[in-house]
Formats: structure tokens, sequence, C-alpha cells
């Protein structure tokens, strides 16, 4: 990385904004629009993340990597691609971008600014769900290393389908879970189901990085 | 740029003509299908809009940079990157081709050619959607300045999800905004509503500048 | 075109089988599930036609230049990058392989195999968004010469946004038409109504390729 | 190849795994909020699968070559392409990967681990479509052998296509045939119906291989 750590921080940081401003938007606006048909409202959910998954990791993985996701800055610290002392920095502006974007979608929406989910999102099937989604998306960025110009279309593309294959509608990101419980939204999760998500999440993110080393072998520090 | 200005102004035009076309077009379609259900006819508005801009930056952008869009020529110019004394007829281009656009929609359902949207769209969380909409829009295309031949596909994406994030479903796009105005339609906005939408675009569009600068320092003059 | 003539007679028909097989399939599939909501009975006809289309330029277009379109190679030819006699051929290719395709799609579908449409397509709109739907797709292809690994998915998304934005739900192709006559499902049109549907489809072409030529001067012949 | 064996069965094991866990969990979830509407669960069913076929060509194609499916094994096996003596290991990687990604689907959604499908697919208009989904399937890798860095993307937007425009939503993959069978959901088959469509696609297989021999010389042995 050339970039200076201010500048990747923010890139971290205003990358998840977005992230999370369409994640909870899109499902404002899905809902509201979806006479209450859900799949409607999965479907305008859905199609704005992976968009955006796109655009934000086409302008500013040259920057920081785009991560946006905590659990990715550990993966590539245990590969030894990222800096251990740059993970706590990565993943504070991550919470905080996470944060306000979600208060971004609120004000967009004329919704109170701050909320708690009602929405819990518990059960074995749920964690699997989110073991399973969070392995698959490591395995998609790692298996991307060697084609780097395809890794935004990957991501996208893979959250797109993993909103509907996966019962918990893949978060598969715990600076994701935690701010989307700051919405009582479509998209929102309840506190007390944040735990269980987040340990889903990191157990994911371990077998990912076990079998993409065994896969794709680690590439020489950037 | 090589090529002569009334090349590049009527490449604006007529790239504004179809964006407009596919716009107001689109949202006559998707409504008048969906049953009434506004998921569908948004869904219905979305993909075409997206689609056509990938479509008409691929085509136009090595004639004219393919701005369609009052706000990204003026930022360019802010930038350095585009003349000032280009961006009067650009903007006029763009305007007249908008208008054109919205005209040939009308056509083509056999609506009444001349119309005035009833349809107001006021607030501060519109004004905010249209600040934050600019503001990324504006990003997107300053953050692939480096990698020109991904700028289409990310912008397309970028407003198919802006769209749905968004609780304005992004205008984003000044000229965009007043030929809306001369159509009653799905994606139509009331003439009284134009003026805010295009002052937080304006807004959205300094502060893309000021971030972008700050992010991607700005390229030599081509 | 260094590939023998017979070859690529066979690419066009086979080519042009797959997408009315599409085009008609995916119509009858979509109105069959859709509950009788034709948004989603457009949107189950859109997105395969959109995507084989992507598909068959990409595996065709080396072949035989993957014109699939009476219009576009009489465009061609018109620019002076495809040989004159070999336009009668080429044509016969596509129109065997359109009412081939409409006959698999029947096969598939269990339907009688030959019928005439009674979905009569007329009006001053309708060939107005064929005139424009024509002129778009034209554009489309041209402005994608100097950058032909993006033709595919420009044309692609193209027809994407044109089944949407245009009246007539953009046939925007003369083999396109003529066979969709021969079946009277979701994507039919009576064979009274081809006809005009067919000029207004050359006209678009004549002003495509003048337009195109203005823009975007002839390359040499390959 | 240059992968050892076991590395390369892993591959197409766990990514054959993903393959149907997005299948059948993506069916169950379209389904579940489809609200009985078939056109939308049918679209949150595709657009999973289309996306995830990407990234997993994309990320396993330069592993394993990505196949995924025992006809696509023994399509490249019967142009000289794949070494017959891996085509039986190849296959049952793919089995095993195929019924385990059932499995991860039904302990997703919480459903009885074990499943016979009740959905009988039958008649001579399903099997000729699946017939004709595995000849166009064959066609779209093969007529991207001269331009590998777009298989991923042809290959999704393919099937994406052919979930629509066939009467049989396109398995197209004995593979995912026989674990399909194993799941009584949305995608599920009755195992009564797996041998005539397995036997549909080889025949569509060889139609493949001949066509594409003579449209598209086999490249070297790699």
């Amino acid at each position: 990385m050339t970039e200076p750590l201010a500048r990747r921080l923010f890139a971290e940081g205003l990358g998840t904004a977005f992230l999370l401003a369409a994640v909870i938007g899109s499902g404002v606006m899905g809902l509201n629009l979806s006479g209450g048909n859900l799949a409607l409202a999965l479907l305008g959910n859905t199609l704005p993340t992976g968009a955006i998954l796109v655009v934000l990791i086409l302008i500013f993985g040259p920057l920081s990597g785009a991560h946006f996701n905590p659990a990715v800055t550990l993966a590539f610290a245990a590969r030894g691609e990222f800096r251990w002392r740059d993970v706590t920095p990565y993943i504070a502006a991550q919470l905080i971008g996470a944060v306000l974007g979600v208060l971004a979608a609120h004000l967009m929406f004329e919704l109170p600014l701050w909320q708690l989910s009602l929405k819990t999102r518990t059960g074995a099937g749920q964690w699997f769900a989110e073991f399973i989604a969070t392995f698959g998306l490591l395995l998609t960025i790692f298996g991307c290393v060697r084609a780097p110009s395809a890794a935004p279309y990957a991501v996208g593309l893979y959250i797109t389908a993993a909103y509907w294959f996966t019962a918990s509608t893949s978060f598969a990101n715990p600076a994701v879970t935690i701010a989307r419980a700051f919405s009582d939204t479509f998209a929102g999760i309840a506190p007390v189901s944040v735990a269980a998500f987040v340990l889903a999440q990191l157990a994911g993110t371990a077998l990912g990085v076990i079998v993409a080393r065994q896969l794709w072998p680690a590439r020489e520090r950037a």
C-alpha cells in the first residue's frame, strides 16, 4: 500500500458508509413499494447491494483494499498480507462508517435517526447460513487474488447470490451486522442476535483462510 | 479531446436524449404493466436506466466524455480537466437533448407531447437524498479515472443502486431533473420541486469534487 | 473475415435460432408463471433475451460477426465493411434460423408447431418506437467498433433497456419480427403488423448508418 | 493443468457444492417469499444461480477448469483436452460435492436433511428442452475457448437465460440433476424423472461436441 494510512481509513469509512446506506435504504424502499410481497422487497434490497459493492470496490480498492468488513481485514492479516497494527484502525473506520451510513439512510427516508431493530434473527440454521456465507465470501476474495480486476464483480455477484441462497440473507460482515442492529427496518437485526451472527462469521472466516491457503497459496506481501 | 466541439456537443445531446427517453419511457412501461405494484414499476424503470447508461457511456465516452449531466461537466471544469469555455455549450446540449428525449418517449407511448408533472417531490429527506446521490455519483466517476474502461459499468451500476437506496430515486443530474418536469408520468417531477433538487445536486457535486481531490489527486489535463 | 462462408452462415443461422428460442421461450415461461402480472412477464422475457444476446455475440462474433439481424447486415454493407454479395445468404440464414428457433421453443413448451400470431401491434407510436429502437441499436453496434470486446455486453444491455423504454418492446430486427409472426404467444406479432415494423426498422437503420458515419468514421475494411 | 489432482478434485467438489447450495437454497427462499407468484420464485432462483456460477468459474477455473458438470468433463475428454483417466474422479467429486451442497441448503433452511423430490418432470417437451439446454451450454463453453476471460460471464448469463427459455428450467448437468432429486423443494426433481433428463443432457452434449468441432477447431492439449 503506498497510500497514507489516513487516506486508507477515510476510504474504508466512506465506502462502508455507502454500503450501509445502500443496504438500509434499499431495504426501506423495497419494503415500502413491495405491496407486502417479500420477494419483491428482497429483490429491491439485493440488486442495489450487489451493484453498490461493485462500484465501491472498483473505486476504493486501489486506495484501501476496499475491505469494508472486519472479517476481511482480519483474514488478510492472518495471511500476512496486511499489517496487524493497521487492523484496529481499519475495523474502527469500518464501524464508524457503517453506523454513519445507517444514519444517512434514516435521514434520507425521514425516519427516527437512532433506532434499535426488533427483528430477531436466531437459530442454528441462521448461524450455519452466516458461517457458509462468510466462508464463501472469503473464498471469493482470495480466489480473485490472481485476477484482481474481476474482484469487484465477483464480490458483488457473490453477495447478490448469497442474499437468496443463505437462510440469513447473508450479512457475512461483523461491521454490517452491528450497524444493522441500529435500524428497525427491513434489513435490521435485533441487538440480541448480533453476537451469534458475528461468531458464526468469524468461524466462516477462519475456515475460509484455511481453505484458501490450500487452494491458492498466499501471494507475496505487497 | 481531439474531437471537434460540434461533434462532442452532438454526442452529448444525443446521449442525453437517449438517457431521458429511457428514463421516461421505461417509467411509463413499468407503471403500465405493474398492475399497481410500485416495486415492479421501479424495477422496470431501474434496469433500463442502468443498462442504457452503460451503453451510452461506452459509445459516447470516447467522443464527448459522456457527461450527460451539467453537474459532471461543472465538476470536471472545477478540477481543471475540462475547458470552462465549453461548459455552457455542453450544458445547453444536455438540456436540449434531455427535453427531446422526453418528447420522444411521449411520442412512442402516444402521450400528449408537452406535459408538466404534477408529482411534487419535496422535503428535507428528498433533498438530502439528492445531495448524497450526486455526491456518490461524482465519487464513482472520479474514482474510475485510473480505470476508465470500468467507468461505464460503474456509473450504470451506481445509478441502479441509487434508484433504490436514495429516498428520491436519485435524479442526481440537473438536466435530467429539468427535463423530467416536462413529463406527467411515473418519472416526472413537479416544476415547483425542481430548484431545490438542483441546488441539492450542486451541493453534492461540490462535496464530491472536494472529497475526490483528497482521495484521487487530479490527473493531468488531457 | 477469414472463416469460410458456409461456417459463417451456419453461425448466423444457429445464433439467430437460439435468439428466437430465447425470445419466444422466455415469453411463454414468463407469461405462464406471472399470474397475469405483465411486468413480471416482460421481466421474464427481458432478462433471458439480454443475457443470451451477450452469450451469442461472444461466441459467434469471431466467426460471422454475430449480426443475427438483416438490418445489421445491410448497415455493415452500406458502410463498406461487409461484402454486398454475402448479404442475401446472410439474411437467408438469419430467417431460416429465426423460424427454426421459434419451432424449437414451441417443441420445448409442447405447443402447436406452426402458429400465426393474433397480436396486432400497430399505430404511429409503435412504428416510431421501432424506428428509435433500431436507430439506437445501430448506434450501439457502430459505437463499439473501437472497443469490440465491449460489444456483446453493450448490445445485450441495449436490448434489455429497449424492451422497456420503447413502446413496441423493441423488436429492432426484421428477421426476428418475421419469425415472431409464427408464434401466437407473449412475444408474437400478427402477420398484418409485420411490414410496417420492418419498414420502421429499415428507416431507423438508415438514420443509424448516417449518424454513425458522422460520429465514428468507418474503419478500414477487414 | 499444473495443479495436483487432489487440489483439482477438491475445487470441483467445493464448487459444485456451492452451486447446488445456491440452486436449492435460492429456490427455497424464492418460493417462501414469493407469495405464490411463481415468476418471482423463479426470478429469485435464477439471479443467484447465474451470479454464483460467474463467481465459481472465476475462482475455481484456474484450478480445476471449473466444470462442476459431468457433461462438461466428458466433452472436454472427447475433444482430447482432458485426460480420460481423470474423468471418473472428476465426476465422483462433482457428485459428492453436489449432494453435500443440497444438504448444506437443507441445514441452512432447517429442513429435513435427507429428502426425495416428489416433483415429476417428464414428457417430450422437457426432454427436448434438456437436450437444447445442454447443447447450448456446451456451445457457450467451447465458444469461449479463444476468449477464456469471458467464459465465467458467458456461462452465468447462459444459465440465467436458459432457466427461462427452456421448458425444463435448464438443469443441463447430470450431477445437478441427480443431486436435485434429493431435495423436495422448488428446485427438486423426482428420482423417477432423473434418468431421462440425464440421457437428454448426454445427447445434447454429444451434439455440442460435434458442432463445436466444426465451428471452433480444438485447441492444443494444455
